[in-house]
């Protein structure tokens, strides 16, 4: 649709000509090779779509946008330092090109510039709502990393616990993004939660989905080495799953196998089968797809027009499946 | 005087009653610890003694001295990672206690719970005018902190460069938040800046003199073992100016001892004897003076009473002295 083509790579051109550069160099440039790696920019861009069922789009727009986008960064610069992660979007993170002190002080002057960035938002009504809204989930945030790395040292993580930190840690900041467009568009209240639910169910199935590409997805589309999850013994949805319904023997071996975890080509590709033998894959690819359609339903009553609702849905469904 | 009586005392009763907990345990725990640790609080009294300057305390003044309370603790964790510090105020240092994991992520949701206690400031007039210096500030002491860094790799820094490293990473947020305790109170422009040179100048005077006792300070008082400095090859004024100044061979051994960056109590009496021989010792005594009068005069002209002048000086130079 014509209004909200290019949305993409309008943004790509304001980040260009809008991120600073905090001297000195080993400030900005850790901060500036992780935004400037390629990315789907699925954040922004939806809180721009969103937006634009509203009204046209403007400058306070693209401050915020951004503003979501570097504090996504920020986070995956910590994370991957937390997580020991050497990879990320196909290229080395930020600790293992800069060092883990870089990647501490310039994630802090990228997480203290999106604040920043927030600061041009030059309607000021608007501006305090979604300050209020940004440090909220900001929180929440931390809090999914938090329970993330606790469920590193338990051997019993329960589905709803799961759900929770993804709920924290992913889908927060997409329903955030798109509720802060309703109140850029000065939505009603029932709209603007209309989009936080969309967006937090969408950011719901975009998780299990990376679970399952982490297991069953390709190296080149996915852009990291999959299995990384059943190397690192990372307790998804799949392997939650598969460790309550699993036969016996079945059971036995993920817990044999989670005593290890430096990568393991065998490894990888027993417990890649008994998550196909225990339903596991099967179960969580409907769990995905209940997200999905809750997801559809929440957007249902927004009052935007049939023809906006299909395009946020469809490029919801691209971002979700990877499509590019 | 009276009404700067129990500022302090007012100020870790609010502590007490406002510091959230972010669940889950992890999380909190150790901002928890950093914060409650035996501090001087020397920041949040000289915002609230200023705001007291212009008129009675209220709710707005103590969320804003929390708020820069828990920025600086934000700092202190991640810096001390960073710096591989293991003691602070006579205690275990964050990242020492809990893992260095903890006091990435618990640092991170303290630094957003800074500016989430800003938003509880009812004067949002107010509000934006601080919201705007916070993130200035903030900035810079990323970037003090990143050149205190890089001097750690640098042979010669010039005094130039030292003092810009110290006036980033200490003294603007001791400005900042007696500017901000000048907003708070609706002072004029003019009154503001006073206030936040004021803080500038104390500031650079207090680091001077914390580098001083870092070499000629006596464990018990300072809270850490004394000559840390020395043995890490600081770049201070210290340094600086004996390298620059002392006798040819003294400065072969300053150089020399650079080589080596373990604990060392010979290193430490030889080079603290270079201090004083050189002259380094007088000369940054006296640096650290003509900052302290530089204060006095940048608070001369201030529109508020000599009495109030008089308690903010007297206080200003018992926190450079680190007298109780």
């Amino acid at each position: 649709m014509e209004k909200f083509k290019d949305l993409k790579s309008s943004f790509e051109a304001f980040i260009t000509s809008h991120l600073p550069k905090i001297a000195p160099r080993e400030l900005y440039e850790p901060y500036h090779y992780i935004v400037n790696l390629e990315a789907k920019r699925v954040r922004p861009v939806m809180l721009l779509a969103t937006k634009r069922c509203f009204a046209p789009l403007g400058e306070d727009d693209f401050y915020a946008a951004l503003a979501i986008e570097l504090f996504h960064n920020f986070s995956l610069m910590h994370d991957d330092i937390m997580d020991k992660s050497e990879t990320r979007r196909g290229q080395a993170t930020v600790h293992k090109k800069y060092g883990d002190n870089s990647a501490i002080l310039s994630g802090d002057a990228l997480l203290i510039l999106s604040y920043k960035l927030l600061e041009n938002i030059a309607n000021k009504v608007h501006f305090l709502s979604i300050y209020s809204l940004y440090n909220k989930t900001a929180t929440e945030i931390c809090i999914g990393q938090q329970l993330d790395m606790n469920f590193e040292s338990e051997v019993l993580v329960s589905e709803p616990e799961y759900l929770m930190m993804i709920e924290h840690k992913t889908a927060v900041l997409l329903a955030t993004s798109m509720k802060i467009g309703a109140i850029l568009g000065d939505a009603n209240s029932t709209d603007c939660d209309a989009f936080y639910k969309f967006g937090l169910a969408i950011g719901m199935a975009f998780q299990i989905q990376d679970d399952l590409l982490d297991t069953f997805g390709e190296t080149a589309s996915v852009g990291k080495r999959i299995g990384g999850d059943i190397c690192n013994n990372k307790k998804t949805l799949l392997h939650i799953y598969a460790l309550q319904n699993a036969h016996k023997t079945h059971k036995e071996l993920l817990l044999q196998w989670s005593q290890t975890n430096e990568f393991n080509e065998m490894k990888i590709s027993e417990i890649t089968q008994i998550f196909i033998d225990s339903g596991a894959k099967d179960y969580v690819i409907r769990k995905r797809d209940l997200y999905y359609q809750e997801a559809l339903k929440s957007i249902e009553f927004a009052s935007i027009s049939r023809e906006d609702k299909d395009y946020l849905i469809k490029f919801a469904q691209k971002a979700v499946d990877r499509i590019k």
